[in-house]
């Protein structure tokens, strides 16, 4: 099976927050780093997710927001992500940025040009990913 | 009125969970096929939806990703809608698939063009539209 | 610090509703124009949200769905955000789309070429800005 999403992080559950409608999941990759995830109580029954459980985390690359420089804000997205700037490859608008975060992980982000100048965005130099917990879709092996 | 949203789906309410802060709604479409929207209970009150009531979803189509292949992984997503690759417009960094379901409805998607290669997308093949329920926008007639 | 959210509006928080898992937290800008968002009840805790805090609301353009003409239809979303059109920024395949917001405020969309005729978007014209309160990412000073 094939998946459109750039952002394709493999894990294990390692924490679940129940609510009325949506749960929030925490998925920890091999290296150390964690992704969260939001899904309706719908799926978790459906997936059986569960802590301890194998689960993937699926991110499209535009739903991936950029932070560069001294950290003088603190966000609402779950997921802020550190690292440094790996990948830089600029397209006519949009430039695919990849961050590889201190496990090892690659997050992938789509952003235009003008935002990678904005930024100041260059190979090893660090930045931040945010990703917002409603944007992560989980997968469990069928 | 016109709308930025590629993908407009008309139907009738046909399920409606309620939350504290958010509820779902499932709506089905005139062919029978079914999208399912994550919607806050202030919109449930304001536009009164309510099971049996007329609705309409709106999906942008760069937030519809896209799995080709046997499905060996199940997901969160609430709505995955399988179906017939149907068009394939292909821009410069950008591709625009359409995706025929069974009841009829096309679903649009706007993947990269590295995604359409590495998912094998051909006109007549199968393949599934993943749509996150928080990212449906709900209308009912003013 | 930089963002590459195109959207960046500083405001003051004047209303938040709790839930199990999330929170709806609406942002009052100076000039009166209204954002709600929708954050967990983690980031409620962490970033100290409260009414009569200052706080920041992130929107990256592709997440922006715009409407013209006669609105014969009400929405789910939360922020349905009616203005002027002020910019028309043509790429090869989208538009960047700025709305002047009755209190000052522009917001800022990335829509394709197509929808731009379709919509008939022109300088001065009327357009409302749709933005669902859960792709909205709230920042608080550090």
């Amino acid at each position: 099976m094939n998946v459109s999403a750039r952002n394709v992080f493999a894990g294990k559950i390692t924490a679940l927050t129940d609510g009325a409608v949506n749960a929030e999941v925490e998925l920890t990759l091999s290296g150390g780093d964690k992704i969260v995830a939001i899904v309706t109580e719908g799926s978790v029954q459906s997936l059986g997710l569960a802590v301890g459980k194998d689960a993937v985390a699926y991110v499209k690359a535009p739903w991936v927001m950029l932070l560069s420089g001294a950290p003088d804000v603190r966000f609402s997205a779950r997921n802020q992500l550190a690292g440094t700037v790996s990948a830089l490859t600029k397209g006519a608008v949009n430039t695919e940025v990849g961050i590889t975060l201190a496990g090892g992980t690659v997050v992938h982000s789509v952003v235009t040009n003008e935002a990678v100048l904005e930024l100041g965005l260059k190979l090893g130099e660090p930045a931040t990913a945010l990703i917002k917990a409603s944007h992560v879709i989980l997968g469990v092996p069928a």
